[in-house]
């Protein structure tokens, strides 16, 4: 995503996915597209915002943590999931965040 | 940061911090550098990641809510954060947030 998510007040949840690919992640490029569009559909997304250069990071913002399991319960991202751990990542870290402030730029 | 974070077991906390620059962000890249290493000299600093294409997104992780405090108001944290908003970020948001769990690769 090109620009830093508009979140609602806090509190809300920010899952952080912190990841480093495999040399030859063949495939990974189209899923993670499509799992953002497919984030983005789910009841309680409120933004998701994803960079990466050595690393990549994808911060996921939802509204509680019933939509997060929601989320993680849906087919199409358990596969990619499954893709994620068997072909693409060299290592990885989920953390699940409950946001307490949020201030910055006007 | 090259790489994933390792920190301990949660609860602990997340700074996300999520910008993007201006054309011109000269200086910036330095400055962003030496802050990453100042910032794992504070006490209570548990690791960073960061990771800009698009958009910029740097995680810090704080073992409490007192640490992210010092580094707050840290000097030349202070004025890093003053050239910021003055001359590198055309918008950025700053997230506090508390990691409730974690898990991933082995």
């Amino acid at each position: 995503m090109s620009t830093p998510a508009v979140t609602p007040e806090p509190p809300y949840f920010a899952v952080i996915f912190t990841s480093l690919l495999e040399e030859n992640a063949e495939g990974y490029e189209e899923t993670a597209e499509r799992m953002m569009e497919l984030a983005a559909l789910q009841e309680g997304f409120l933004g998701i915002e994803s960079a990466r250069d050595e690393i990549g990071i994808t911060v996921s913002y939802w509204r509680d943590e019933a939509s997060i399991r929601e989320w993680r319960a849906q087919a199409a991202h358990v596969e990619a999931r499954r893709m994620g751990r068997e072909l693409w990542y060299r290592t990885f870290r989920v953390r699940v965040s409950r946001v307490e402030r949020e201030y910055g730029s006007p």
